[in-house]
Order: structure tokens, then C-alpha cells, then sequence
């Protein structure tokens, strides 16, 4: 069957996250019944990173196949947005082969969290960063983060379905001092449920001088998910960036 | 009488304007009922820019005076923040000389007008930002910018009371391309109202090709609002920074 790829960008807040649910606003929900009506058909997407609610994303793909195949994907893309924009927007969408799925084929995703670390709030970034009035120690911060870096069992840091493996390889993960910001940057092969945002919350831990960094080998080793720090809020965290194998674009 | 100077940064979306209202949200509704809590007596303030319902600013100043000195300004701050925040910061508060007027002390206000110049909205701009889904000509619309500055009479752009002035001086009006945004950078004595939005409109229809740069000129001697082009939605504008004379800061 034809099959195509989008690349989109919304703004998690009105949505109660990424999946399908009834009687909710949700991101799948807006998005299908959009391509519903503009393919002619019922038409079912796969995603590449479920986002819970209020989670941002910057870069999220989703795939889906038609019964027949579509030509005008410029005219889809401005159809789609202006039923769903501003919130929900397709920046791209191309054919891809058969057998692409936004899911089962990627390699790895990229997220990013923001942490705005100044006294005062900033009214243009309340919807977008997680505001903490003093600064973090970024240093140590980034010496906790090492400890998680490589193959693990994260049951630590989230939710998993009982028959599924808590374990992910995370692939890089970095935190960075931007002015006033404090950006943590993770990627994955894929990542639990709460999985980023409670590692956020655990790093912030450390950053205010609550933890040890040296703690931070040890927390992921208790599968114990009250040796974390808190779920960090979901409106600072944004899916970035998904990667899937070359021979598959 | 004691007099205090405060810079703060608000997002006009929830106002309707800086200027008190009876029975409607205003900036410095809010504010001021913020400061009589604080100071525990009625305060009335002085604005650098009287900015529009939707306008936001990033350093808009304001001065009150008090009957007694108020010491603790930093917890003014945290606690008008507290009361006002997220969407109006207070972002520095400071004693001042006596005579100081944010008002009439300015020597010159300046004003940033962001433009998305893409197909597709951004869901992370769309309150910050007037989107157009093409581009636009940047460099004819510096061309065009330039026949606006210095001292002139800009009822073409905006109104004015009837018995005051129209005539003001813009010292610096600048068109920079950043990525998909054109940005419109806009310095003057004062301004009359509606006055950057309707040379923002205006400067758009030069880069959308509808208007010449040359005739800029003659739409600014013109004085006819009709020969102008559209007042730019406000929430692509920010009142960046106010400037004082060196010795009363």
C-alpha cells in the first residue's frame, strides 16, 4: 500500500498527549480525523514517539498508508494545517517505501528539556521551560548524567507494560548552561513511559545540591522509582528529532 | 518624594493594553493594584510606552513614588511577581531621583516586529510573531524604511490627539532577515499611536511587492491614513528597551 512520512511540530498543552483516546483532544486524534477528511478514507497513523500530555514536540514523524496513492502532499500539508494549526502544524510530508513505519522503523529519538534558572519568571517562555528561581550546578549535573549513558534497566526513572523490558540504551545525554537556561539533551533507542522528565527531575536534584552525583549509578540500580527525583513538568519537554536508517529515506 | 524605577516584561495577550481601564484587565490595572497591596497605599504609575491591547514588552519601564522609602525591593519584586506573574514580570526595581518621570524622562523607546515568513505556522511563535506564508523582500524594505527616518510628520501611521503633535523623530528603523523571520527594529523620540504596526504594515506591502520602495516617501508626506498599509497584529510586537539621559540613571 502507498505509504507516506510527515515530520510535524505541535504544542503539547491542549492536548491530552500524543495517542488516541475517546471523548479527549488528543494529537492523534486532531491529526487522523484532519487526514480523514482530506484522503477520503479512514486512515489510521503510526508515530514515532508518544508523547504524554502537555509534551512538545519539534520534530515528531508519523506514517500512514492510503488505498490509493496520493499525489498533492503540498496541498495535504496546507489543508491539514489549517484544519489543526496553529497548535498542530506538518512542516513536511513525502511518499515513503513500504513496510516504513514512524515506530517500528526508527533507530533512535532526541529530546530536549528546558530549564529556566533565574529569580523572576519569564512570561514568553512559561509554556515552554520549567521555571526554578536559583541557578543548578551544571557540572554536576553533567558528571550524574554519564552514569546513565549505555544499555540499562531504567524501571528507575518510569513506567513500563508488565510483558514489555524496561531496558533502553541511551545513546547520548548532555546538559547544557545557555544564558539563563539549563538544557538537558537525551537520545535513545527509545525511552519508557516518564522516562525523560524523571531523569530531569533526578539531574535538578543534583543540580540544587540534594544528591550526590556519585548517587546517581546507584539510583539506577535500585529499580525503585522513590529513589528518583520528581517527574519534571511536561511543559519544558520537547521531542526533538527521530532517526531512522538511511536505506529507509 | 521617594521614587522607584522598575523594568519588567509582560505578555499583552490577556490585556487590553497598558493603560488602566475601568472593569477591563490592564497592565497597569494589574500592576497598580499589585503595588498597593505591597506598598499598603494607593500608587499610581508612570509608563515609558502606553503599548496596545496585545502588545507585549520585553523592557518596559515605569516610576511611582511612595510617602515613605520602601527598602526591600527585591522582595517587592518577588512578591508583586507572585501576584501578578506569569504573564507580567517585574524584572529589576530600583530607588531613582526625585523628578524622575518613566514618561517624560524618556529620551527614546524602541520596538521589535517579528515576522514568520513561511508556508507552514510555527505552533512556538504563534503568539509572538505575525506569520505570512512567503517571503518577503527584505532589502526592498530597508530601501523603503530608510525615507521614514528622522523628524517628520507620521500621521500617515497613526493617530494623534487633536492637540498634540504629530511629528516625531525616528532615530533608527532597520529590516533584518533571521532564518524564516524578518524582523523590523524601530527606534524614536516617542511614537503616535497605531505608529509601528501601520510602518510595519506598510513595509510589508513593500515586500510583498504591492508598493515601491520609492514611493514611500510620498505616502509619508501624504498624511492619509488610506495610503498606508495595514496596522500589523499586535502580538507580533515588543517594546524592547526605553532610554534616560545618562544622569538620571
Amino acid at each position: 500500500m502507498p505509504t507516506y512520512r510527515v515530520t510535524l511540530a505541535y504544542d503539547g498543552a491542549p492536548y491530552h498527549g500524543f495517542a488516541r483516546q475517546p471523548d479527549l483532544p488528543t494529537v492523534q486524534g486532531t491529526i487522523e480525523e484532519a487526514l480523514g477528511k482530506v484522503l477520503g478514507e479512514p486512515t489510521e497513523t503510526s508515530v514515532a514517539g508518544r508523547t504524554d500530555a502537555g509534551v512538545h514536540a519539534l520534530g515528531q514523524v508519523i506514517s500512514f498508508r492510503t488505498s490509493e496513492p496520493f499525489e498533492d502532499l503540498d496541498g495535504l500539508v496546507d489543508r491539514v494545517n489549517s484544519m489543526c494549526g496553529p497548535t498542530i502544524v506538518f512542516l513536511d510530508a513525502a511518499p515513503t517505501q513500504e513496510g516504513f513505519d514512524a515506530r517500528f522503523s526508527a533507530e533512535a529519538r532526541s529530546y530536549e528539556y528546558a530549564i529556566l534558572t533565574r529569580r523572576a519568571p519569564d512570561p514568553f517562555a512559561r509554556h515552554t521551560s520549567w521555571h526554578l528561581p536559583a541557578p543548578l550546578d551544571v557540572d554536576s549535573m553533567q558528571k550524574a548524567a554519564a552514569a546513565l549513558i549505555g544499555e540499562h534497566d531504567f524501571s528507575t526513572f518510569g513506567r513500563v507494560e508488565e510483558d514489555r523490558s524496561p531496558v533502553r540504551i541511551v545513546k547520548s545525554l548532555e546538559v547544557a548552561q545557555d544564558g539563563q537556561l539549563v538544557l538537558v539533551s537525551i537520545t535513545a533507542n527509545s525511552f519508557i513511559q516518564q522516562m525523560v522528565r524523571s531523569i530531569v527531575g533526578t539531574l535538578v536534584k543534583v543540580g540544587q545540591g540534594k544528591m550526590g552525583a556519585d548517587e546517581m549509578a546507584s539510583v539506577l540500580e535500585s529499580k525503585d522509582r522513590q529513589s528518583a527525583g520528581q517527574v519534571a513538568p511536561p511543559h519544558g519537554l520537547f521531542l526533538v528529532s527521530v532517526t531512522y536508517p538511511e536505506d529507509l529515506l
